[in-house]
């Protein structure tokens, strides 16, 4: 047989099993049917059935009890409820420095600590092995040429690349509209330069991604916040709203798989919401950063910039939660006459962005098994995020929401309300757990009941004796 | 006889024959005396005399002729008249999009082109092979390091190497001052968004490198021009005059081999400069990117910081015209505040600069010879600087008019007023000749009777041959 066959009976039968364990056919804590009569009954072999089995505990939603069998577990994400959003002021604000950044961004840094503070990914998930082999393998021409200036939109066979990946997703993307950027954050640093005009204002999700409310408060930028579901992304009708009222220059979203929420807007949310921005001529950035890291059973979500009529999407990602974050190596997807005011910033700026981090990146996209990496870090992503959701379940107090979103790594726990998130992160940083408190994850500090739980490394059993702790902590407000 | 030694004593020599020759006791095309009596009245080996001949052929100032012996060159350098200032309007100015501007960046990289328009170096005068062996030695662990992130204000090791270099320039400074950027365009435009405040004016020099107006006018900067001179630099006086009359919120100067002048600021200058802006509070941003190529016979120029006693000096520079263009790693040395909010804008930015180009570099530092690739480098530099020099006296009109800078390696070469630089450009171009108009230098556009020729790449036949046809083109205005 075929291992391609092989993987897609295996597959169907997990598919099939964890279908019947999430709509309750299968409770909490009752056992499986037995390898032996799946087999006999369904005319597989033994070993079919049992990868499908090791791939269902993988993802934490069975267990095997020695000598006895696989048992649905105790808790299941079925029994999950998803958070609400906290009520946010749009009214047009700057961001200010919070008393908690510089402590935030030094934990989710800091070796010492529990890795649940940050959104990078371990570095085990990197193909460390692929970049050595490059480096290992580069010529004397290539030194010479990786040491040399490369052109401000960066490098041609990169950005042919990056063009490819739209395949499908945005239609008659060519090379010459994408311009490489240091990565994600400096593409929509440099749309947000190209676009706001002195004295109009930025609208933003709420909550946002952490790292963007540093940009705005350092550029000093005017921002309404726009309350932003954790299930299905920004409501369209509260940005309605606000377009009405305010002088918006501009939107920055983040449709797919948000940061911090996980959220993915439905294609009908995005088709709705670039015909209201196309309408009013209101550029949008999209940051479409997990884009590719979409779960198993999903493909590949669309963009704004899939339903965009007017050349107003600009798509904005990078390979930093794929391949490696300290390549420098992000981009922007614009046409005219974005592209040309993004590429003069870009070289006014900064001139060109590493040769040589663009160069290795080129050659990983041509030489090495990409599709393959990403199907593996898709997988064990999953994984990570569904045993860290079932580890708070069992955790936290009953009455604490998340969903699992259907990619990236991120989990947004929404706690009691009479749980002060901040006063959580501390206590945890006290027991050497990183964790984002919720209120600095938008410019209005709301959100102070709910924390960020990044799942990039293993669950390790020190990441589920943290969890523990973090449970008892969030408990003890309840006291 | 140790090696040490031995260049100690052909250097000696070399230098008494050319300060000779510099000061006309030997005159253009006289003949000089052979090496046998030299070795005879001086008492050094043949060997060390011929050496000191080769040292003054390589740096273009006598020619062997074979069977007869050494020569002065027939036109010297003693006879090179220094180009003077043009007339610079100092008005508060937008930096406009010139309609050079593109097709000058474009040949200045243009591979078909004789590369006299850039400010690059041949990258045969890089450290390929150190840098081939550093990529051949990453060890997996190594790799692992370099792709994920780093700190934003950048590798420790890389910033304690950089403050090191400051020892004797400027005291006291470390590791903590230095914040690690995207070159040092970045660094310069980080430290512009720190201090400028809305209203304020940037004072530049007049002229100032090209690729800053492009990042003027990017970011909407009003600059203010002072009037430079191509010898010592900024003028001092018109400078003060310019701060009594406009709201001046800092200044950015060269004041080490002014690109494009070559021009540095005499100590006492440095020193009146600084004492002028320290007592107006003035913060001033001083590009240092040349500050290591200075040429043989000359010591490591002091720094505007070397003076400053208020904490007002932010140093900028990279590894772009020593190391590695392509590597994107400059940086600023400032004190609080600018530092913290230079670290808060870059981390907003663009997160941090590439671990990978970071690491390498801090590697080369550590283990390869970085103070012999710089006399090398300088060694190089410096006669490529000198022989272009003497060829275009050789071919172009006598009264041409440029000096030979100490350091860096450009040429500014003044044109007989009735040429219009731009017109010497387009024709270059023409002949696949890249060549950098006077007139794209400044935001007035003056210097129209200037053109900079870059000398970063070998003096070939087919360099000298461009220079001949670039001596035409000019002396075919005075017809």
């Amino acid at each position: 047989m075929r291992e391609d066959e092989y993987r897609f009976r295996y597959k169907r039968l997990s598919g099939e099993l964890e279908a019947r364990i999430s709509d309750g056919t299968y409770g909490p804590g009752e056992k499986l049917p037995s390898i032996r009569q799946l087999h006999r009954k369904l005319n597989l072999s033994m070993t079919t059935v049992h990868q499908a089995y090791l791939d269902l505990e993988a993802a934490g939603l069975v267990e095997a009890r020695p000598k006895s069998g696989y048992y649905v577990m105790p808790v299941s994400l079925n029994r999950l409820r998803a958070p609400v959003h906290a009520p946010t002021p749009s009214t047009p604000r700057r961001v200010e420095a919070g008393a908690m950044v510089n402590s935030v961004l030094k934990a989710a840094v800091d070796p010492k600590m529990l890795p649940l503070g940050s959104s990078a990914i371990s570095s085990d998930l990197l193909p460390v092995r692929s970049f050595a082999k490059i480096f290992k393998g580069l010529s004397g021409p290539e030194v010479r040429k990786v040491m040399a200036y490369s052109l401000a939109e960066g490098n041609p066979e990169l950005r042919r690349r990056i063009a490819l990946q739209t395949l499908g997703v945005a239609d008659g993307v060519t090379a010459d509209d994408v311009v490489i950027t240091n990565g994600c954050t400096e593409a929509a640093a440099l749309c947000l330069q190209a676009i706001l005009k002195p004295g109009q204002a930025l609208v933003i999700e709420s909550p946002t991604h952490f790292g963007y409310l540093q940009l705005f408060r350092a550029y000093g930028i005017t921002v309404v916040e726009a309350p932003t579901d954790p299930v299905t992304g920004v409501d369209i009708d509260a940005l309605t709203a606000i377009l009405d009222r305010h002088d918006v220059g501009a939107c920055l979203l983040m449709p797919n798989f948000h940061n911090p929420l996980g959220a993915i807007m439905p294609d009908d949310h995005k088709r709705r919401l670039v015909r209201l921005l196309n309408g009013r001529g209101i550029p949008v950035i999209e940051d479409d950063i997990y884009g590719e890291v979409y779960f198993e059973g999903t493909a590949r979500p669309s963009l704004l910039k899939t339903y965009d009529r007017e050349g107003l999407a600009l798509t904005c990602s990078s390979f930093s939660k794929t391949l490696a974050p300290g390549l420098r190596v992000g981009w922007v997807i614009a046409g005219e006459p974005f592209r040309e005011r993004i590429l003069r910033l870009k070289a006014g700026s900064n001139v060109c962005t590493s040769t040589l981090d663009q160069y290795v990146l080129a050659r990983f996209l041509t030489d090495a098994p990409w599709e393959r990496h990403l199907r593996r870090l898709r997988s064990v992503l999953r994984q990570q995020v569904i045993r860290t959701a079932l580890a708070i379940q069992k955790s936290f107090p009953p009455d604490t929401r998340l969903a699992v979103p259907a990619g990236g790594s991120l989990l947004w726990v929404q706690l009691n309300e009479a749980v002060d998130g901040n006063v959580v992160y501390r206590r945890a940083v006290e027991n050497r757990i990183a964790i984002l408190p919720g209120a600095v994850c938008s410019a209005s500090g709301v959100h102070r009941n709910y924390i960020r739980i990044g799942c990039g490394y293993p669950v390790t059993d020190r990441v589920e004796e943290g969890i523990r702790i973090l449970g008892r902590i969030v408990a003890g407000f309840m006291d």
